[in-house]
């Protein structure tokens, strides 16, 4: 098996991904990955330790795709603190319900990997707290939120939409009426978020 | 074996909570709860006609049984709504805590009926919402709640909560913190609530 300077990192990524998509989290191996590339699994291996931190490596890539959106909507001072959370926190439940439904294999990876605490879905959700800290400061310094610690309320307002992103709440997302009660739960925190 | 007139429905449920409590919810089977009885297992099914519908109905008592608590929060007038609110959120947390560390195989139990939509949990919900649901209608007419259906805003308090009773979250109920983070979280739905 020729294993020649083509094969990098991002390569075998992809490929894991691929992989990963046929035979889910569960039966997905390192040697697949090799297979599917045509190399030895001692050339996957150069580049990851074990079949966890290439999981874990495959995760931390397509996480990263799925924030990019959600970065932008966090960044866009064209919208208003209040409308800008909103849509943040439904773009998140519509990235999450698609991911569910187009791709439940790398799904399947995300769960395993929330249950296991892997460091690349915590600093996943850090990095999602810092969006949220960064639209509620906004709010702050223009007036339309009052928060005493944006990061602590960041962490609140993703606490109570969890219903609509943590993937153990997966099953009731096709429900008639989560959108809706997500919606509800959003003007709620708005409300709760205005100076007095 | 005798099967005199003693049997009656709530000395199965009673026996069956303890084999519940010593085998756990996959193991534990109509004959163990009849042998631990002295009587025959046909005895057992002339009360309950599965091992499901027996699983429901000690669910449904012990579901109960934790919701007396609860129903007096919600109907204490004595307390002015909002703090109502936060005793009746942090009370549910702290039942649901306490049988999750005190009596695991039967949270394991309620783990399985939430799971499986079983009726037991579904009503147990829906009195936990009508729960909510008085002491908002309560806050409405004193004016210290704003709310254009009082049945709508328990179910988004509810939703909004969902990291602290639905035992999908039973993992994360000892770390530190919790508390505080659930205390963070009436705070701004209480916030919410209040009249502009």
């Amino acid at each position: 098996m020729p294993s020649g300077p083509a094969l990098d990192a991002e390569t075998i990524l992809t490929a894991t991904e691929d992989v990963l998509r046929r035979h889910g989290p569960a039966k997905a191996t390192v040697l697949d990955v090799a297979r599917a590339l045509g190399v030895s699994h001692a050339s996957v291996y150069r580049h990851f330790p074990s079949k966890a931190a290439l999981r874990e490596a495959v995760a931390r890539r397509w996480l990263g795709r799925a924030r990019d959106p959600l970065a932008a909507v966090a960044s866009d001072t064209r919208q208003a603190p209040a409308e800008r959370l909103r849509t943040w926190l439904t773009t998140l439940f519509a990235a999450k319900r698609a991911l569910l439904s187009e791709d439940p294999e790398l799904f399947a990876t995300y769960r395993v990997l929330t249950a296991e605490h892997s460091s690349a879905a915590a600093d996943h959700v850090a990095d999602l707290i810092e969006h949220l800290r960064v639209i509620i400061a906004d709010g702050v310094t223009s007036g339309d939120f009052a928060s005493p610690d944006p990061t602590a309320t960041a962490r609140t307002v993703f606490d109570a939409t969890v219903a609509y992103h943590h993937p153990a709440h997966a099953p009731e997302w096709q429900t008639p009426g989560a959108e809706t009660a997500l919606e509800a739960i959003c003007t709620l925190l708005i409300e709760g978020l205005r100076p007095r």
